[in-house]
C-alpha cells in the first residue's frame, strides 16, 4: 500500500503507542480523583500539557486539551464570540477556512454576528492589507488558518497578527495543518489563540488543543466540571493526551529532518506530475507551501474516479478535505481561488508523511498517468475540449498548463 | 489496592483493549476517506454504532458519538435550545443534575432562557407530579438524570417521559450512571434524548454518545464537517468508539450477572457500615438505587480526611462527583436533599465494579471504622456534639441514624 493521505489520518508512532498503553491498563484513574490513581493520571496530563506547550512556544497553562481540532476551532470562535459580544459582533475569517471555522461562522451569523470573509489570490493567499481594511471598531476576532491542507499555501500569519495586535483585536489561527509539521511559535506568529491537533504529528485521534494566550477571556463550549481550568469540562481522555504529548516532544526533535525528507518527495511530485500528465495545474502557492502537500487539478477527469482507480492500485490519496470528501461537493477553497468548478472536479491532494519513500513517489508517477489517460479517453468532455483546442491551435497540447 | 471509585473511572475490559489496538496500528484511516483505509475505519464505526444502539434499544442512526458524557449533555441542552427557541425558551431540569447539565442551564439563562429546577425529596427523588406542574406552554425541554452517581437514586424516568410526551415536550435523560450498568431502553423510558458514556461499562475514556430519537430537531454543538450525519463534526475517535461498541455488547450480555454480583457487595456495605460506624447515614433511596452505589454521610468527620487516610491504606474511594472533587465544595446534590452542609462534609461514595470482591468489602469494613474513630477523636466538633447528646439523652449513640 502506498499512503499519501496523511492530512486525513496518520498512524501513531510506535513510541506514542507504547506510551499510551499503560494509561489503558494500569494508570486508568480519573485525573480529578483525589486518591493515588487520580494523581498518576493528573501527573501524566500535566506532563503532556508541558510537552504540547513546548512545541509551540507557549506556557503549559495556556494549553486547553480538546477532543479534536474541530472542537478547538468551535471553542475558539464561539467562546470568544460569547465572551466579547458586548464589545462588538463583527468577526473576520478567510474564505478558505476549514469547515469547522466556516460553519461556526454561519452559526454566529444566525446568532446576530456579522462575518467578513476575506478573499484569497489565485494561490490561495490572504493579503494582510485586506485584514487591515476589514477591521472595524466592533471587530472582536480575526481567524485565518496557518495553512490549508487542500492547497498547502502557508498564510502570512505573523503579519496578520501584528495588524490585529495594533488594533487590539483578538487573533486566532487554525494550525492543524502546521503545528508539529513546521515550526510554529505563538510569540513569533502574534496569535492569541491557536488550534492544533495530535494526528498531524503522529499522535492519536481524540486529542487536540486550543492555545489561549494568558489573559484572553473566553467562554467554555463545554460547560460542566472544573477540568482544564474550568474552560473545557469532561473527563480528560488521558491515554490520547499522553500520546499527544509524546508525539509533540518527538515532533519538535525531528522536525528539521522530517521537513527535508518531505520536501524532497513533494518537489519531485510537483515537478514530475505536470510533465507526465498534460493539462495538470499545480494548486496553491509555488513556494509558501506545506512541505508535505502536493495539490493538483487534472483537467477533464473527475477526482473521484481517479481516487477509485488509484485505490484499486493500492495508492491512497484524496481529492480534498476528508471532513467533506463524502459530500462530493466542489471545494469552497478551490472556488475561492478562482478555479472553475469543472477544473476543481479534477483535484487531487497528496499529503506526504514520514513513512513515505522515493518508491512511493515512483509508484504514483507510474500508476497515475495511465489512469488519467484511460479516464480521459472515456470522457466525451475531454474529446470535445481537445477537438476545440486542435481547431484553434494546431500545435497545442502535451505541456502542463500553469495558470 | 482496593478500588471502589468506578463512577470516576474504570479500567477497560481486556476484550475492549484488544479490540481497540488494531485501530491504532493497522486500521488507522479516517472514516471519511473514500479509499480502502477509510472504508475499514467506517465499517468499524458503524459496527460500534449498532452495538451501542442495541444496548439501549435504539436504531443505529439515532446514535451520535461524542467525546464524553459532558459533551453529549452540552449538545443535548444547547442543541435543543438553539433548535427550538422560536417555540419557547423555558427548560426544566432537576436540582441534582451533573455539573454538565447544571452549568449548561446557567449558560442558557445568560442567553435569555428560563430554567426551572425541580426539587427532590430526602432520598434525592424527583416527583413526576412536580414535572407536570412545572410544564408551561413555552417549555421546550425537560432534562432529568436517570440516576445520580453521588447518591445512587434511580429516578422515575418512564413516568416523567410519559408526562412530557403527553404535553409534547422533548425529554432528555443523562444516563451516564445507568446505561450499560442496568437495563436502559429508550422506548420503555419514553425519552427523546439520552446521554451515555463508555467508561460506565468498561469502555475507554474519549467515547460517549447522545441518543437522538428519529425526527427530533437539534443544532450541532460542534459545527464543521459532515461526520455523524452533520450533527457532530470532527474526525471520529475510531479506536475509542470501537472500544465503546465492544464494551456495550459485553455489557448487554453480562448485565444480569454483573448486577447480582454488585448488589450483593453493595448490600453488605449498606448493612454493615452503619453498624460499625455510629452516626452513619445512608444517602439516597433505600431501594430505588444503583446496584453499585453506596453513599453515606459520616457525621463529625471531614470526607477529605477519610479519603486521604483510606488512600494511604490502599483503598480508593470518593467523596462525591470526580468532576468537582478537587474544588472541595459541598455537593449541590446533598444540599438539594436537605442534608446540612456539616453532614454533607462527611460524605463518602463507594461505587463498585465488576472486579470487586467480598474481600474488598471486608477491607473497607475493617479499615474505615478505626480511621473514622481516630479522626473523630481529633475533632473538637465531635466531642462537643457527643457531650451535648449525652446531657440530653444519656442512653443514646451507637446506632446509625436513618433520616
Amino acid at each position: 500500500m502506498v499512503y499519501l493521505d496523511y492530512a486525513a489520518a496518520a498512524p501513531v508512532l510506535p513510541e506514542v503507542y507504547e506510551a499510551m498503553l499503560p494509561y489503558f491498563t494500569e494508570h486508568w484513574g480519573n485525573p480529578s480523583s483525589i486518591h493515588e490513581l487520580g494523581e498518576k493520571a493528573r501527573e501524566a496530563l500535566e506532563k503532556a500539557r508541558a510537552q504540547v506547550a513546548d512545541l509551540i512556544g507557549a506556557a503549559p497553562e495556556e494549553i486547553i486539551f480538546t477532543s479534536c481540532g474541530t472542537e478547538a476551532n468551535n471553542f475558539a470562535l464561539k467562546g470568544i464570540a460569547w465572551a466579547h459580544e458586548n464589545r462588538g459582533k463583527h468577526i473576520i475569517i478567510s474564505s478558505i477556512e476549514h469547515f469547522s471555522i466556516m460553519h461556526c461562522a454561519k452559526t454566529l451569523e444566525r446568532w446576530g454576528f456579522e462575518v467578513t470573509r476575506l478573499p484569497v489570490d489565485r494561490y490561495g493567499m490572504v493579503n494582510p492589507a485586506d485584514v487591515e481594511k476589514a477591521l472595524r471598531p466592533d471587530t472582536i476576532l480575526v481567524s485565518v488558518m496557518h495553512a490549508n491542507n487542500e492547497i498547502g499555501t502557508i498564510q502570512p500569519i505573523a503579519e496578520i497578527g501584528r495588524i490585529c495586535r495594533e488594533r487590539n483585536v483578538l487573533f486566532h489561527t487554525d494550525a492543524v495543518a502546521t503545528a508539529g509539521l513546521i515550526p510554529v511559535n505563538v510569540e513569533e506568529l502574534n496569535v492569541d489563540l491557536l488550534t492544533l491537533s495530535a494526528n498531524t504529528f503522529y499522535g492519536p485521534k481524540g486529542a487536540a488543543a486550543l492555545y489561549i494566550r494568558k489573559g484572553v477571556r473566553i467562554q467554555p463550549l463545554l460547560d460542566g466540571g472544573i477540568q482544564e481550568r474550568g474552560l473545557r469540562a469532561g473527563t480528560e481522555n488521558v491515554p490520547a493526551i499522553v500520546g499527544m504529548g509524546v508525539a509533540a516532544a518527538i515532533a519538535k526533535k525531528e522536525m528539521n529532518s522530517r521537513i527535508q525528507h518531505l520536501q524532497a518527495l513533494r518537489d519531485r511530485l510537483i515537478e514530475e506530475l505536470p510533465k507526465r500528465i498534460p493539462d495538470t495545474i499545480l494548486l496553491g502557492h509555488p513556494h509558501q507551501r506545506l512541505p508535505n502537500n502536493v495539490s493538483v487539478a487534472i483537467e477533464y477527469v473527475e477526482g473521484e474516479s481517479m481516487l477509485l482507480f488509484m485505490d484499486m492500485a493500492g495508492i491512497k490519496i484524496s481529492s480534498g478535505s476528508a471532513c467533506v470528501s463524502r459530500s462530493l461537493k466542489v471545494s469552497h477553497v478551490m472556488l475561492a481561488m478562482g478555479i472553475s468548478a469543472a477544473t476543481a472536479q479534477g483535484s487531487l491532494v497528496f499529503t506526504l508523511g514520514i513513512h513515505n519513500t522515493e518508491k512511493d513517489v515512483d509508484q504514483v508517477l507510474e500508476v497515475l498517468p495511465p489512469v488519467v489517460q484511460r479516464l480521459r479517453e472515456m470522457s466525451p468532455l475531454y474529446h470535445k475540449a481537445k477537438h476545440a483546442q486542435a481547431s484553434k491551435q494546431p500545435s497545442g497540447g502535451g505541456q502542463g498548463v500553469q495558470r
